[in-house]
């Protein structure tokens, strides 16, 4: 079909979108001298850890490059394999960089704006946002590309079916590359910005009671820079992971789903429409001065919905022509995924946002002290896990049985529903262009926020800086609905795609995938209790990290003569440089797990025991992470309620309560809870690249 | 095999023993007026709890019977299974009330005996707990040997196989009765006792500022009122659903090992062969005065060692003779079982106990305030999920592989692996007489401390209750170790229980069991979710119900005048009252929930789907409960530490950090985590009992 070339075009497009919001932004002005200042120690740091990171990161990825070149030429692998791999993780490292790049660059120019009007706020921020949206979808489609019309001229030779397996595969290796990467940013990004909100926090308001953001807290800047990596640049390297991984997961099911090059071309095509959609999307959204968080929250939903109803309309044609007549059912699977993405998100939002019950409900729980914090915000996690568990269950039931999803395993028919899974998650995150712009847009508000406060602008821009500020909290959970509900649906496609890969290495294998079998079953409880140590493991790892920032905290308040009187500045590079090398060492344990675990567990229990090993932690994974995504959102826009004036406002019991239970929240909904949605992707593509090794050692 | 006598003849020599000792109990003094008074108040309290209890308890029994006699009449069950359903809900509610009778006989005796030494003290608490372990091992067996040769007597004109079948499969109804009165009881109690300790905590510790235990709390016998029919009536309960669960379910898949009668029968000798050793490994429980913990430990240590050493000797020529010396496999799959009880135990103890180093980096979280001291626990407990996985996971494998366990689902030597794995469950719970009596007799010596306290009694008694109920938190934790270890395997045991099942009511069913089946996927998923829906109830009932002894409490000492000074005496009963009423209330959504939900999955997925479910809250509720229960465990005793005097002591910031985690910790560890237990096997039994009804009726 020939429409695969929309996907190239499609990619130009976004980036250069991008690149002209990019230059828009870069041309207004960055404000007052102290604004300016402040937004360079706050590049200065991000830029330092991003090179560090990436330092420690291409250790990784040329160990892991070796081995994948060993087994590529012990024949093992296919020789694209390394060089997929090291693409995936340039290109996903370099949506992130590019992200924070322009998200560093903006912060200042929104607060500035924000001293002209709201809306002149809302533009730069959401532009800036956009810029990293349309760059991962962008980058993504390229990388995509290249490779698909790449392999397609190299395999001409082969006959078709053994020609799209051979790209396919290719193609699932560059996913394992992006997934790494991601992993390493959102692990990274996640110990640097929470070590340094925590610490902060924990010796700046708690103990010495000076207010969130104030210039005399030596670890003011590092919190703005943590913003930047994790939030910015972690989330652009998760998001293209997610990306990517849905369409490429999908792509690979077609051969096995009797769907031949139009079956891979399908998601490819539906990724460039969305970019399509999206970019018409963003036109829509500007506000009034003097709108409300509502107008302002409906000027963003506005610019999501239309790119929605874009989506669903052009992929009617997409299917019908593309698939036929009689394949329509697919085009059912892409409306379920784009639906299920907006009702996990409006769920996320139910529980989250403190204009419904259960937020305000825990913020009533503050009163008796932060004990019934802790059990109240736990409790409404595990209890806002239910409906995108029936949500996702619904949908993949739908979309398998509308694309004539029947029989077992091996069967077309079977791998055709599956096929209709994976689409039911490219239409999903086809219209992530804009749905990422508004998710990126509010850590540049809050650290516009933040150059406010510390640059003494007046009330009104610190009121209106807010007003971005709170907004951008609902849709980052609505974007951590979609992040999550994809991932579950791709890990699945992935699964999938897995079992594919094995009959094409022995297609005499025999599956034995019962849930009662043994290996089985064990993968299934060595897969589900994956997720709780991962979870374990950065959560530690903020602690600690968070732990020497409140040590140098206190020392330079002790130290610093005339700090506290606002006489003297404190030492911000200092602190930086710690979250940056606590964050450098701890992410480095998670992340090994993730990519030894599959290996091992595999090289023990074989090919079933890992296909149990990833259901139980997709399924493990996918709960806990909604409940620690749930969990900290709740408490942090409790605590932000109680400070709107409810229950004492600031400064009451039941404040300090409430931002027990903020602290709490803030490695689990910035940290662990995002960073396992990529784990449970991650183990799959590991199973997948090195598939080929574990078919032929196993002990059992 | 005419070693069967040995149940009855066992059961009964439990029960007179039991007698026995709690004659010897009731024979010794109950000290001075006012301990018998404080006695009497806990007494009468929880004999009004349980009276309510059982009252409410009865209607849903009686639901229930009518429901299941209507299956009888049409056919769809046989005509005993709803009066087996009402003896498991009997004898297990029985189990409960007599362990719970005797530990409210036994507290102020042992505040007595303790005031004459430290061993006395311990003579006393510790028989009381035996009681109670001899009370449940037999009343259990007596209710298996009763319907076994019942059952055997009326089906005798049957062909063996058909007669084995329908005797196991009315015995199955009756684990059914049992499970749902265990979690009645477990979440009743627990809400109970959370919510008495909960409320007294926060008033009186954290507001008013008055010592534990002090009388002048209004909830202090609430709160001893709940140790027991939380910690007492609620474990005994849930551990008598444990014992038969795991012997019935174990015997339910002989005939389709290939067993015959001799299958059925192993389970129940090794129960009776259990009690003797555990009756002889009592006699070993004793220790000096001026024993340090160590040597209390050691104390209770021996007595279990010794049992589990004669078990596992005498186990050797029950199989070698009793199923022939080419099924030794199975006698390797006991003792994988009793060497995998202990080491969940120990890694329990590892996490949980203050003299290792988890719990000693919990307590120096505190340093840096609750947020760190409540992500540090949860970390803990996150992290201590593995390794009791990875043991589950070997002992899985293990006892299937020896038991000659392979082939495919319908396979004899398939389901003679999962018959290996429900022994080995057998074998982890064949010495409960004794590791029930090391745990149940916590409970008991932290009332005597209470009661030793409000009495008023010397230092050095106080003293020497502390150091029994400190012991208790331990083996608690052991206990809790064996109970979780055993669900699981039993839950397995259950659901190859569960596939017999359906296998015999449509001998053609084709199962599809594979995990990525969409139907098993979608149970796994759901399943998975029940666990943490369970939590979420059953944590938030103890909030609420906490709420309302805050507030009466708080009204208690505004409107009682002079009752802090100690002038006047606070309303216990009225604090007793709310917590009855509320936990009655409470505890039914999440108890109606775990009966609803497998009828509900199986009426819309099918047989395949419940499987998916069953897969999946075994694996999510596993690794739930042991993060909850461990996080508690870790919690509870990271404040103890400090109130030994590390970080500052008690009152320090560092100990007022640390209450809140342990206030956190109370729902996870009595109330959520041990409830997760029972759900996962009530959500089998129901299975298997409205098998025919799904297999008759689904949509997928």
């Amino acid at each position: 079909m020939s429409l695969t070339f929309l996907a190239p075009v499609g990619a130009v497009i976004a980036l250069l979108y991008a690149a002209f919001l990019a230059g828009r932004i870069l041309r207004s002005p960055e404000g007052n001298e102290k604004m300016k200042s402040i937004s360079m120690a706050v590049r200065k740091g991000a830029n330092a850890y991003l090179k560090r990171q990436y330092t420690g990161v291409i250790i990784f990825f040329a160990v892991m490059f070796v081995i994948l070149l060993c087994l590529a030429l012990t024949g093992f692998l296919t020789i694209f394999v390394p060089f997929a791999f090291l693409t995936g993780g340039f290109f996903s490292g370099l949506s992130g960089f590019i992200g924070m790049k322009i998200a560093t660059s903006a912060n200042a120019r929104t607060a500035n704006a924000a001293q002209t009007s709201l809306n002149a706020g809302l533009k730069i921020a959401f532009s800036s946002g956009a810029v990293m949206g349309f760059v991962v979808v962008g980058l993504g489609l390229i990388d995509i590309s290249f490779w698909y019309y790449f392999l397609k001229w190299f395999y001409r030779a082969l006959p078709e079916a053994e020609q799209i397996q051979s790209i396919t595969s290719a193609m699932l290796t560059f996913g394992m590359g992006a997934s790494s990467m991601a992993l390493f940013a959102r692990v990274g990004g996640g110990i640097f910005t929470k070590a340094a909100d925590v610490g902060a926090d924990l010796v700046g308001k708690v103990e010495a009671g000076i207010p969130e953001d104030d210039p005399r807290n030596p670890a003011v800047i590092a919190d703005n820079v943590g913003d930047n990596v994790g939030d910015v640049a972690g989330m652009g390297a998760d998001l293209y992971e997610s990306y990517v991984g849905s369409i490429i997961s999908t792509a690979a099911l077609a051969v096995a789903a009797g769907l031949g090059f139009s079956g891979v071309t399908i998601p490819i095509v539906m990724a460039a429409i969305g970019i399509l959609s999206s970019i018409v999307g963003t036109f829509f959204v500007s506000t009034k001065e003097g709108a409300s968080q509502k107008n302002l929250l409906s000027a963003l939903r506005r610019g999501t919905w239309i790119s929605g109803v874009i989506v669903a309309i052009a992929a009617f044609p997409l299917i019908y022509f593309g698939l036929g007549s009689d394949k329509i059912g697919f085009y059912i699977a892409i409306l379920t995924g784009l639906i299920a993405g907006i009702l996990i998100g409006l769920t996320t939002e139910y529980f989250t946002s403190d204009t419904y019950k259960p937020t305000q409900n825990l913020a009533k729980t503050s009163l008796t002290g932060p004990a019934t914090v802790i059990i109240g915000g736990l409790s409404l996690g595990m209890l806002s896990t239910v409906l995108p568990v029936v949500i996702v269950s619904v949908s993949i039931l739908i979309s398998y049985s509308v694309s004539g999803g029947s029989g077992s395993i091996g069967d077309a028919t079977f791998n055709q529903g599956l096929y209709g899974v994976g689409l039911s998650a490219v239409g999903m995150l086809s219209t992530l262009g804009i749905t990422l712009a508004t998710d990126a847009y509010g850590p540049v508000a809050d650290n516009a926020g933040g150059i406010a406060e510390m640059a003494g602008l007046g009330e009104n821009v610190r009121e209106r800086t807010d007003a971005l500020d709170s907004l951008g909290n609902t849709t980052a959970a609505t974007g951590k609905g979609f992040a999550i509900g994809s991932a579950a649906l791709t890990a699945l496609a992935l699964i999938a795609s897995f079992i594919a890969e094995v009959q094409i290495i022995d297609p005499d294998f025999s599956f034995e995938l019962s849930i009662i079998n043994p290996p089985v079953l064990i993968g299934l409880f060595v897969g589900g209790v994956l997720p709780f140590l991962f979870a374990s493991l950065t959560m530690d790892a903020v602690g600690r990290a968070a732990q020497s920032i409140v040590v140098e905290v206190r020392r330079q308040f002790r130290e610093i003569k005339g700090l506290l009187e606002g006489s003297e500045e404190p030492d911000y590079a200092t602190c930086v440089d710690i979250c940056t090398k606590s964050a450098q060492k701890e992410m480095l344990p998670p992340a090994i797990l993730a990519v030894i675990a599959p290996i091992l567990i595999g090289l023990i229990l074989g090919v079933n025991g890992i296909c149990g090993m990833l259901g139980g932690a997709t399924v493990s994974g996918f709960i806990l992470a909604v409940m620690m995504a749930n969990s900290g959102g709740a408490w942090d826009n409790a605590k932000k309620y109680i400070e709107g004036g409810a229950h004492g406002g600031k400064g009451s019991e039941a404040h300090k309560a409430a931002v027990v239970g903020d602290t709490v929240g803030d490695p689990f909904k910035d940290t662990s809870g995002p960073s396992i949605n990529i784990l449970i992707k991650l183990l799959s593509m590991v199973s997948i690249v090195f598939a080929s090794v574990i078919v032929s050692y196993h002990i059992f």
